[in-house]
């Protein structure tokens, strides 16, 4: 990363998300405050608040930096070393790795030989984990600088020293840093003091590769200037910030996958590991991450490294239900049946909070792996539990029915869900489902009248929807209108207008006559009918109730209610007209007789 | 309606809808410039305008009363009296009406008792069908001035007469009108000018009946004042002025339906009939008015009132499949099939315009009504048709399969569908449910195996999608995630970025560890990985082609494309990393030993 950007001392940045919240604990502008306060602390009171921090921002190379620091600055060598042994490794931060080297070159500078050793271990080191760095390129330098200082008194020794420089100058030269063109530059000029003619065919061979990088440094600075290297890693937010950050990172990982520079893949592989490693010290919270970075070992198989990968983010996230499925997933896939079980059995934790779907997806699980009787027995115990939901069930019944062809067990087990769960329209659905797949048509309708009589009107109207669902394909038009009739007439029991809601639409003969895409109107039709239902139950409802207060006045006595209005489960409130008298009006058969013309005919109409 | 409102002379008006355009025959604005042309002109050039004005608008009262009036000024009674039969009971309008009763009175003026008894006859015949209207206060009056005014010379005529008058008084005092309290006040002083000791009686007994029509007029007027009178029927525009006229009318229709006077049921009734009948003056084209109609007559008992108002509407809206299939199913209610199989037919029509719904609708409609082997026939004839639409097999399997319980004849149909239909994804996907309800997985495999062999990518979305439903219900893990590798990859061919196409996202693990509404993560984090998933297929993609193309440079040589890659169909820009020399890097190892602390560790760490 460009050094320019990173977090260096301490205060400022502070870009992360919007976690400004009291009561968080990944409260970001509490956290800023904090660490600059510490600053300002002696470190033996500022350790704590560092520890503080640290302990919720384990990745933030910044803090890190500035914890360190506050003991280099007191000459706590042991302090230091205890810092960093616990911070490098996971904050692969070009700045805190400078740090680090500065602090071995000094502790080591008048050890001798052996202090020179210690200092060229760890620029190896460092340049093994971070030299892939686009930032990497004033330590490589310091490196070569380093290397070229080296005592060399016999011939030997000088030979070996000069091989040394030439291989470190050679992989520097392939990384696509902001020092490569310096670095070549100074590459010629010592393959040119070492000798003009080797120096010909090794410059003509190492030109294209330094091109290559030089180019590939000039795109890559493209995806890298997008990203904010001072944010601290919070859970997800959905803030856009986050979002550009995350699809940032996400450029860049697809960038180095596709291993731009054509560089051998064992070190393209290095650095597309390297950018996770570093995408992670951000978005440490972001399960697609971690999953994406074990899903890309895997790919490239590692299965054993994914599977780490796996462990690291259950530590970052352990309650990440769906990344234990992905791990055991993994596990499945390679015959490693027990660790799988293992997950599974962590997902299914204390037996008081174990979820359905857990058990769904654990006898499904052991079905697989066990065989039936493996999962009927972890069944069985586990309809035991009184948080065990219908879902249980009909995830047994289906694979009972699905995969060991058994129609019987699947049924007796509905039916013992029923007495249980009668209440639960979900699951009188899915058992009316698996009866229709029987054809048990007979079934179906005792179902769902058992049902319909025990559930309040509130819980039953996807039922209802169902049933009439049902009759149009099972029933006939009686049965197809009758269960319609029912189902306005029980839902309007909770509505205040039963006359409006209980009456039959235009809309609802589009239903009864719609065949799959089929619709017996044109879009605009329908659009139409449903608009003027709605309209109609949402403001005809309105007026009416209270116009029909204000009309009870009198002559109730010669009001008819007939037998039909009176069978129907309404309030007395509206009143049905009495038929017998009704007189109909027909313009059409009476068109040209009107009274006073004589030419055109006589008599009365009426 | 109130009389102040109604459309009057000629001009004014044109507030219906947005019908602006030209070309389309219900233009308002076009239709009002016209009739306003008509109005100087002399009646023979005017009437061909009119004609052709209530060709289109046969319900328009304003342009009748417009084209009568051009006549009677010219004082043509044959002429004026065709217009009358032709209008007045499509057109229960006051004004129209009224214009008739004065031209009545005119002709019968000089015709002695025959004039006087036909102008009873009209007044009767008028106040049958417009007595009840809101604005019809003033006629009730004249009727009873003319009553009053007939010659009475015996004693027993006197009496007849007065018998007359107090029939028409008690009847007027039971509408609720403008002029209710009018007409209570003539007939109190005409019962105490006839009897002061009847009177009592009398007037007592009406005084209630009285206090109810002013009481309801008060109620009724507000729901019509919220009626415009003067606009033309056009089809449903689903304009807010039309949508404010529909409902305004629905919440008059609902509060005459409620019998708010609590009169007698063939009062209100005729009441009912009456507003439905205005109102279709203006929605003549909206069909869930005639259907509303339609029921209304069925529900209280009189289906065959209902047959002629589906006639009358299917005359209005020629082109309403719905009101056909809603006409049918009301014949086929009662019983009548002949009835229903001739409305069917109807809608069957010429052979090449026969929809598959109604082929579907025709089938079902044999089945119930004439058995398996008549709805078998027409299946065998219908599907000739080169527009039968695979629809038609499928509901014909469907019926054999669910109604003939019949799995064999459904397969084979499905089977026979499968030959012409095997480019449809839809009915794939029916085929693939019919063979999952006979739990028969192997050949649901070989079925989508076949289809997705022959559908292009863009086709297949959905057959895939099935494909991975069913192998998470059906299959192993293996078989479970091979069906959706292969889906990925068959579906990013389509798409320009194989790599991220088809790689498997947590997104993926959190679809096949779901089970019903349970989900392996908090909805939050759904949100989060699909946006994700979103966000990375619409902002990486992009970026990444532009990369891949200056990435290509040098060192193709060094690439190692692995067999596994290799056997990928994607394109060869992409490249897979070699992985057999990959470097894993687990930080938690070797936490510590780091080079340079003595003290914690040696060695180097790579």
């Amino acid at each position: 990363m460009p050094e320019e950007k990173s977090g260096g001392g301490g205060g400022g940045g502070g870009g992360g998300g919007g976690h400004g919240d009291g009561g968080d604990i990944y409260n970001v502008q509490a956290a800023e405050i904090l660490a600059k306060e510490a600053l300002l602390l002696p470190i033996n009171e500022a350790a704590p608040i560092y520890e503080k921090l640290l302990a919720t921002f384990p990745t933030a190379a910044k803090y890190w930096k500035q914890y360190v620091e506050a003991y280099m600055a007191t000459n706590n060598d042991e302090a230091t070393k205890q810092i960093f042994s616990r911070c490098l490794l996971n904050c692969l931060h070009i700045s805190l790795w400078r740090c680090y080297i500065n602090f071995i070159r000094r502790i080591n500078d008048k050890r001798g030989s052996e202090g020179l050793d210690e200092t060229k271990k760890a620029f190896d080191f460092m340049l093994n984990y971070v030299g892939n760095d686009a930032a990497s390129g004033p330590v490589w330098m310091e490196y070569i600088t380093f290397l070229k200082s080296m005592p060399a008194v016999t011939h030997q020794e000088e030979s070996h020293r000069m091989t040394t420089v030439r291989k470190v100058y050679q992989k520097a030269i392939l990384v696509p840093t902001n020092h490569v063109e310096q670095l070549w530059k100074d590459y010629e000029n010592f393959e040119n003091s070492v000798s003009r003619t080797l120096a010909k065919g090794l410059l003509s061979e190492y030109q294209p590769k330094f091109n290559s990088a030089k180019a590939v440094y000039r795109e890559r600075k493209k995806y890298i200037d997008d990203i904010d290297w001072n944010v601290l890693a919070i859970p997800p937010t959905g803030s856009y910030k986050e979002e550009q950050q995350s699809m940032a990172w996400k450029r860049l990982l697809a960038f180095e996958k596709g291993n731009p520079q054509r560089i051998d893949v064992t070190t393209a592989n290095r650095r597309v590991t390297f950018t996770y490693e570093q995408c992670l010290m951000y978005l440490y919270h972001h399960p697609d991450i971690w999953y994406d970075y074990a899903m890309w070992h895997a790919k490239n198989g590692s299965i054993d490294s994914a599977a780490k990968i796996f462990q690291r983010a259950l530590k970052a996230i352990p309650d990440s239900e769906v990344l234990k499925y992905a791990f055991a997933e993994m596990e499945e896939s390679r015959g490693a049946i027990q660790t799988a079980k293992t997950i599974y059995e962590s997902l299914l934790g204390e037996n008081a909070s174990v979820t359905s779907l857990a058990n769904i997806q654990f006898i499904r699980f052991l079905r697989r792996t066990e065989g039936i009787e493996a999962a009927r027995k972890y069944f069985l115990d586990a309809r035991k539990s009184p948080s065990c939901t219908y879902h249980v069930y009909v995830a047994y019944a289906t694979m009972a029915f699905c995969l060991d062809k058994d129609a019987k067990v699947a049924q007796s087990v509905f039916e013992a869900g029923l007495k249980r769960f009668m209440q639960e329209p979900g699951y009188i659905l899915e058992y009316a489902d698996f009866l229709c797949r029987l054809n048990d048509d007979r079934n179906v309708r005792a179902l769902f009248e058992r049902a319909l009589s025990l559930l309040p009107p509130e819980k039953s109207i996807e039922v209802w929807k169902r049933f009439v669902q049902f009759e149009q394909t099972y029933g006939d038009l009686s049965s197809m209108l009758k269960v319609e009739q029912r189902r306005k007439e029980a839902l309007s029991r909770t509505s205040e207008d039963v006359l409006s809601a209980s009456e039959n639409t235009l809309h609802d003969v589009v239903s009864r006559y719609s065949f799959m895409d089929l619709w017996p109107c044109s879009s605009k039709e329908l659009d139409y009918l449903v608009r003027q239902e709605w309209l109609a139950k949402n403001t005809v409802k309105v007026d009416r109730s209270a116009t029909l207060n204000t009309g009870s006045m009198i002559d109730k006595g010669t009001v008819g209610i007939s037998a039909r209005a009176r069978s129907l489960p309404q309030s007395g409130k509206v009143v049905r007209p009495e038929t017998s008298q009704m007189v109909i009006y027909d313009p059409r058969q009476m068109k040209d007789v009107l009274p006073g013309f004589i030419s055109l005919g006589r008599g009365m109409i009426l």
